[in-house]
């Protein structure tokens, strides 16, 4: 038998899925292949739309999201420290920024060479420094290891936590896909607690009480329990008090919390973004001084949205030295990083200050791609709530919606005579008829005999509308189909 | 007991050894603090030198060599494309190259958005044609996956060919060590073959075929073979008769073999590089068309040294569209490679031609370098055969001389007494007395009672001389300390 036959390879491997570039995504690039092809043969597109709209994945550059002008000018500069000689190019403190960070890359200035394993010092100086401003007080650099984004993190932690089938972790359903795939690549035990889609995708202690019980009750020892905050899929903020309820149960039951903060700084709703660790700061000091937390942010997402750099980092409270001396070594093995990724997370938390020349244009750029967001968020979940058999919560943070299908039993049945996911088909069909790409709510995880999908609110403004109204028409159509 | 008590992380994680960042590191981090905090306070130094010289990891920028102007131009530009219009910056292949680039990262052009999940197709396609000037014939892009850096690459590989404690790996020893420390991560078997140091370091087949029965006999299921070449500590370069020999005997067992091919262009000797795809296509159909192999690819060594980027490829041979797609998944669980690093492996495979404006540069920014690497290996070489009691073949290629020591039995009996290693203690007393880093042999495995260390041929070559001279020094009075 060869290494690589169906057989030999790793079977956790095999049974890991990952919706978000799944079956719906490689159908998509196939679409536009073939459209691409038929305009350049002159031949009549095969579709009623002109190119697909990828609404699958927070991805906004891809979505003509413009780049913010600040942490690219840096960037260029300390790329190639010849324009330097041309400072006329730059404002003053995009220059003054570039050097620092050229000073901060070991006594060559390169963005060129390994640096340490848990990232640039100066960088999570820098990071230390976001967060006090976030939190009102300021973890140590060796609290913080900066990251190729938030995943390879997560990854790490995961890897580090779950070495049995018995070792479980709990996670949100819905939930972002990465960490189902994870828990199943490690061979972990992946324990669902839902999410309540009728309290606005809250967080239900009872629920989580409950699968921790039977879990328990299974021989499962619950390692980590994860919260992404905002949701994603689902876009909710969590309230303190919610956030207070989930620090008690790890702290009673000694669970090392994954705060999934990605989002935190895509805020549309009324409840602000709190971050668990200022939250378990407040908390009396054997919860304070116990609870172990991870905290993960990125620079994919938020206002600066540049997903291509890989840059994040994870933050750790309560955890012993020891464990921290095995992330250093698991972060060695890969030696470090990508660079560039690292200037990245610093420039964005050590933004243009009020008075710099940068940063009138700075807070611009920033408050026009946050307001079209919560433009779009509101415009989407209106249209999809217009349709007949949908509802949808509004999108209080995040990039997605999350809208509910009510099928008929009729289509439910026929479905499952086909061995299909209705969710999927359902996907699959605004795809072909409209072009629109997005994930269906089977991907995510979702209460039994309910059906969603998650769209991703990055489409530019002018099309936004359009779109919304075509998944309208598409929509009726399919249910009037279905004799819905 | 909490989730990251000692007790509770995964035991795989905690066996994994990393000694190229390992104690000698965290050592020498700790003196070269000491001096530049005494140097602040107006304090003696408390070390006879003013730096430690960094001979621990392939890491060529630190060591001031300077990135090449060509790639750094076009990231710049791809980073900032507002300084397209300021063309008599950059000659006019820069701009024309640049452009490419943009125009390859979808209809945005940014590097800020997430690509294909195994990188961006035009890359791949400069990839291909790169492989193709190397061998004669050209992959297809389907077979290409780009990554960040060689080593994300060979975890992956890895990570899905064992499943089990009995699923065995063969690695050359000695060996880099990602090998042993991902093997133990995914809790797989490590398998020793011994290269011969007294041939030059080259693949000793009845070794080979000996630790393999006995692995079998032992109940293990072989499922990869890694080759590292040029070596790495080791520096040999393989013949075309012995990789022949080595794929007759992956054919035969139906072992995958791993190609650790990152030194490709590191060549000093009269053996040129030889590919292992060359090599298998050049071979017998059935040998040819079955033989699964991996060939990994870094931009952080050869003349390149971008080690930062973390930019890299792997690309695959007779692996089967189930496997690929496994494949695919994996890496789009992380969603894609860092772009900039992508974009560096492309402009890497596609340097400027003959007539561009850039190419007499290039060539000469590469020429000088790799004349460089040479002499310095060269002189290294020469020195460290002068010590006595040190033995050391010449590096053929690769960044790296591996020479080994020959302690005086009294020397090692005190070392026992003491549970140190004898290898380790010299490269402390080397770091502590001349500041110069290097890695002792046992972070790469050696043979039983066989002593070495691995030094980079890196510092520049205006301090190398001196270097070199400190160590003959430290040497003689170490050996004449322990009265050997």
């Amino acid at each position: 038998m060869k290494a690589f036959s169906r057989q030999s390879i790793n079977p956790c491997i095999i049974a890991t899925q990952y919706a978000v570039r799944g079956k719906l995504v490689l159908e998509a690039n196939g679409i536009q292949k073939e459209i691409e092809e038929a305009k350049k043969k002159g031949k009549t597109n095969p579709y009623p739309f002109d190119k697909v709209v990828y609404c699958n994945i927070g991805n906004p550059q891809i979505c003509n999201q413009q780049p913010l002008t600040y942490p690219r000018q840096i960037i260029s500069i300390v790329e190639y420290p010849e324009l330097l000689n041309h400072t006329s190019f730059f404002p003053k403190d995009v220059i003054n920024h570039a050097k620092k960070i050229i000073n901060s890359l070991g006594c060559t200035g390169t963005s060129g060479a390994y640096t340490n394993s848990m990232g640039v010092v100066q960088f999570r100086k820098s990071i230390c420094k976001f967060i006090k401003r976030r939190d009102g007080t300021a973890p140590s650099p060796d609290e913080v290891f900066i990251t190729d984004g938030a995943s390879t993190g997560i990854k790490m932690i995961l890897n580090m936590l779950i070495s049995h089938p018995l070792h479980g972790i709990m996670i949100p359903i819905p939930q972002y896909p990465l960490y189902s795939a994870a828990i199943s690549q490690f061979g972990g035990f992946q324990i669902n607690y839902y999410l309540d889609e009728s309290k606005k995708w809250s967080t239900d202690m009872t629920s989580v009480r409950k699968v921790y019980e039977q879990a328990v009750e299974k021989g499962i020892q619950v390692k980590g329990f994860v919260c992404i905050n905002p949701g994603n899929p689902t876009g909710q903020v969590l309230t303190v008090q919610n956030m207070k309820e989930i620090i008690e149960f790890c702290y009673e039951k000694k669970i090392c919390l994954l705060a999934d903060e990605v989002y935190q700084e895509n805020i549309y709703g009324e409840i602000p973004f709190t971050s668990f660790r200022k939250v378990l700061k407040s908390m009396r000091d054997e919860v304070k001084n116990t609870v172990e937390l991870v905290s993960f942010f990125s620079v994919s997402k938020g206002f600066y949205g540049e997903c291509g750099k890989r840059g994040g980092y994870f933050q750790i409270e309560n955890i012993n030295s020891f464990a921290r001396s095995q992330m250093y070594k698991m972060a060695s093995i890969n030696l470090c990083s990508n660079v560039i990724g690292q200037e990245m997370v610093e420039i964005i938390c050590n933004p243009p200050k009020e008075g710099d020349e940068s940063y009138p244009k700075y807070i611009n750029e920033k408050m026009s791609i946050l307001n079209s967001l919560k433009r779009k968020a509101k415009l989407l979940h209106s249209v999809l709530n217009e349709c007949e058999g949908i509802t949808c919560n509004e999108a209080m943070g995040a990039l997605y919606l999350f809208p509910k299908i009510k099928f008929s039993n009729k289509y439910i049945d026929e479905c499952k005579r086909k061995d299909q996911q209705p969710d999927e088909v359902y996907c699959l069909r605004m795809l072909k008829s409209i072009g629109v790409c997005v994930v269906p709510g089977s991907g995510f995880g979702q209460k039994d005999n309910t059906y969603h999908f998650r769209i991703a609110i990055l489409p530019p403004e002018n099309e936004i509308q359009n779109i919304a109204n075509k998944i309208k028409i598409f929509h009726t159509s399919f249910m009037k189909e279905y004799d819905h």
